[in-house]
């Protein structure tokens, strides 16, 4: 496996699980070769962009031929760091946590679910996932014997930051929050947002002059 | 309420949602005033960033006095479209579908779920939410009756792009994709993605150094 010393920035980082995901597609398609024209078109990029950002890691492509999918694949994944495997938990046995310990696509790239935590009496020895739901007092132990690397926080905004705290304390390395707001945790401990009001503000801001369009006109007109 | 004409960067615009929450916090807390420096401390940002992210529609602050919370919150409010409803469908009565049909926060700020779909005989009729899962085959009609704004799609990503179709033939603009993919809209539509794995991705790749450091020197050691 190739093993990439230079950082590649954020922007290029937030499209490498894109073309992992077309990468993959092709392979399993038997797709051996694509241009960058042709992948740009798939991916709705220009060419260049496709270029600049692979050139960025090292430079897949070969002027005339295009890319090996197999080997860009590889290497996508290696940077993505999927070539390790990754022991998870997940904090919240609520719709999100089942959600969440149901995804295939996690497991299929070596994510795989250890624990799910919970305080609700009702939720605790029910099955989700694959994985009896423990209570929370259990944690520190788990942890422990198990090697997590991930927690997956699927709990409300009012106990986010307090059982951030104690993740981070029993080790865990990575956190994966769903709770809608912004954790503080001790430096080396890594953190991803996926704050799904964000996005739904994010489109309702596009939506916006469409709805000036149909609404505000018949409310003004008595003006 | 305020209207602007001014075009706000995307940059600036995904952050806004963030400023909403962090605004709604102080009000909530009765603070009436506070600094860009106060401010920038409770997010995590500088205090220049906040002065030029707030300028870049209209600015807000007076020196020597700070924003006005209340004022801000409004206008920030006004700019990502949460002066007004939004009607919304959820496709897919899944895991996924659950969790978003029962966000408080939905239904606070204005986005109103009328209605959620699933081809599932085992989850039509059964309550999501507050609502009936009925069939798709009642989506025509039903969104034809209701004027519905957004789709929220948490199907397979087998099927996301044919009920894409389905919506947009059917006069919805926006959708909030949870499904692994992109989607090919008509010019106009709007779409938001929450890619999940995607997330994930982004932190494995964060979290490979660290595993690089536990796991590659003692697997290495007999080389």
């Amino acid at each position: 496996m190739h093993r990439f010393s230079k950082k590649v920035s954020m922007t290029v980082v937030k499209r490498l699980p894109k073309y992992y995901q077309y990468l993959t597609d092709l392979q399993l398609n038997d797709i051996e070769k694509i241009s960058s024209r042709e992948l740009a078109s798939l991916m709705g990029l220009t060419a260049s962009q496709i270029r600049q950002d692979l050139n960025s890691f090292g430079g897949y492509g070969q002027q005339g031929y295009g890319y090996n999918v197999s080997e860009l694949r590889n290497a996508i994944k290696d940077i993505l760091g999927l070539d390790y495997e990754y022991s998870c938990i997940i904090i919240g046995a609520g719709n999100m946590g089942h959600a969440i310990a149901n995804y295939e696509r996690f497991r299929r790239e070596g994510i795989i679910l250890k624990g799910v935590f919970d305080v609700d009496p009702l939720r605790i020895g029910t099955v989700v996932g694959s994985v009896v739901v423990k209570h929370m007092d259990e944690l520190e132990e788990f942890v422990s014997q198990n090697e997590i690397d991930v927690c997956i926080l699927c709990v409300p905004r009012e106990v986010g930051q307090q059982i951030a705290n104690q993740v981070t304390s029993f080790g865990i390395q990575g956190i994966l929050n769903f709770s809608p707001m912004d954790l503080e945790v001790p430096k080396g401990v890594e953190v991803e947002n996926v704050n799904i009001t964000d996005s739904l503000f994010t489109l309702t801001y596009r939506l916006k002059d469409y709805k000036i369009s149909t609404e505000d006109n018949p409310e003004t007109s008595d003006d």
